[in-house]
């Protein structure tokens, strides 16, 4: 079968040797995945990456890889049961659409598929699927919508993770895949006013239309400007009088950029007892000013994928159209076109989620 | 009257204006009043504290200060009342003996006492105390235990704002007066095991007696090693197990250093899903790698002071015997031996809290 294959940090279509799925699993036709930014990363630091999963224990990544070895990348898919292997359950039939978190159980543990020498990603045309693991997609809903379950799912599981609610202030530092996936989940949840910031036009305009009420160039103004008309206390008499009166709201600010001196910059922005998300996946080492976290008395948690529930919440909420994820979806490529969208995707101007479709 | 004060950088024994109580104030006679590591560093580093109090927005050390003209340091104090000043409630008569947090109510905001130009601390023979924050010591508690009540709030403070639970593993990094303060407001809460580590054997020896029931010499075996045998769950196998069963403990961790570097190793070293107190106070740029916090979904708390409930609940700890402050205490010293505790102090091997005591 057909697959683009990571070989030598370069992606290369290739024929790949038929897959037979195993006890508990599925043979699935890819209808179309996503391009994450996991995969630009892993096409030129999948060692790194792996280091750094290996380094915590197990999260992120995990071990067992070969990155010399051909791996087939693509976690972010909408597949079509062909057949199930022996010891099946057959719960849903042959022709079914489904999509999964990218897992596969096995008798030793789990594998992620797509970053894995034994299962392939969704950049080719048929996958192995864990059948335990399956959720049939619902009709009328599109398998390129069905594939956006997993990247918002992402932003799904960072709101959950956080205080974002009633009585606090939300801003979105960084509108790519990750920043418009928690601006979707803050807007399915009723929560606002959102504000969003971006240094690029497109991906702003991307933000207002997935839900955000306020987008800002930080080239133009920070974002940290407003907290104070946000509700937020900053200044002694504001706090005094949100004490009384029970009415100060708290930042809660969602890091989506991934990038050394980020979250500092949020250090220095923020009023005291802010909770910052991170959910932006810096590669790199960066550095903080803890003691201005300390006299701010910050919270950071760091968050990283979601729950198999956020999972299927996350399809839910596509279906039931509380989530719209087609504005995110800028290009659709066949196989043959993969390299050239890894590439494209380094400008935020011209592109946000590619999808790719092997049948094209 | 007599005070240590801070004139270019240099403490030194002077003779100060005696003070007379404004409307709302009490004057009174300085019992006693420790020595904290703020006080170290701000002898040398006031205007860097300062600065980074600015920049956190009125958290920390406040603004407002000179930092050339005279400061008398000292806010960890127990005094005794000599006379109230107009429009006072006169609650608490002359001859009774205090404690409060460190803070002075002005028509124009707070001042911190022992850090302010206008409100000499502790350092000096009298004070002056804002009437409606006195707390009584109770009968039969030593000027010197109740003085120990602001340290041991911030134990109390970086406690409660803490997972800290029978359902949590508890490591203690760094035995100083900050990591005791948080030994101490374990014990108190019936929690533990506590787990200590500090590279100092007088240090790891205090530990032991505040409570840790178990001490490590980090030179020796890492703090991190025994997280596994500690009921945390660090490998798949005991993770699975853990979800299974229900029992997996979750690693909370107190960070009491201070030092760049100690909070990356804390991040290399715990297990997925562990919460970091950062109750050190590091004055320098610190660096950190997110993606191994990411991958471990880290919780980062920085965590400040106290409110007057958690010191209220201190002094009753102290006074009702859950806390026995008395083993943290090495050394007591008058005004003129002010200079030498604070040089005396950098040796974690001969001093923990140095209590001065202007009357000898």
């Amino acid at each position: 079968m057909r697959a683009v294959v990571r070989r030598n940090k370069q992606l290369v279509c290739a024929d790949i040797e038929e897959l037979t799925p195993g006890p508990g699993q599925v043979l699935a036709k890819t209808l179309c995945c996503g391009i994450c930014g996991s995969d630009l990363h892993a096409l030129h630091s999948f060692e790194h990456m792996l280091e750094l999963g290996q380094r915590s224990g197990g999260g992120g990544v995990g071990g067992g890889i070969d990155p010399s070895a051909d791996i087939v990348f693509g976690h972010e898919f909408c597949a079509e049961i062909l057949d199930h292997g022996p010891s099946s359950a057959k719960t849903l039939k042959a022709g079914t659409r489904v999509v999964t978190v990218p897992v596969m159980m096995t008798a030793t543990g789990v594998d992620t598929i797509g970053y894995s020498n034994r299962y392939p990603g969704g950049f080719s045309e048929r996958m192995l699927l864990s059948e335990p693991m399956l959720l049939e997609v619902p009709n009328g809903l599109s398998a390129v919508q069905a594939a956006m379950t997993e990247p918002f799912a992402v932003g799904e599981h960072a709101v959950a993770q956080s205080a974002a609610g009633p009585d606090a202030s939300l801003l979105v530092v960084g509108c790519g895949p990750v920043g418009l996936a928690v601006i979707a989940a803050l807007k399915s949840r009723g929560l606002g006013p959102i504000v969003a910031a971006d240094f690029s036009p497109a991906r702003r305009a991307l933000a207002e239309v997935m839900g955000a009420d306020e987008v800002i160039d930080p080239a133009v103004q920070s974002p940290h400007a407003g907290w104070s008309a946000r509700g937020v206390p900053t200044t002694f008499a504001e706090r005094a009088m949100a004490q009384m009166s029970g009415t100060g709201k708290r930042a809660v600010v969602f890091e989506c950029v991934g990038v050394p001196g980020v979250l500092q910059s949020i250090v220095e922005g923020v009023p005291g007892g802010a909770q910052i998300i991170v959910a932006g996946v810096c590669m790199a080492t960066d550095s903080i000013e803890p003691s201005l976290c300390i006299n701010k008395q910050l919270d950071f948690r760091f968050v990283l994928g979601y729950s198999p529930q956020e999972f299927a919440a996350t399809l839910h909420n596509i279906a039931e159209g509380r989530i719209d994820v087609r504005p995110a979806i800028t290009d659709t490529v066949g196989l043959q076109g993969v390299a050239g969208a890894f590439a494209a995707l380094a400008d935020p101007e011209r592109q946000c989620k590619i999808v790719v479709d092997p049948s094209m």
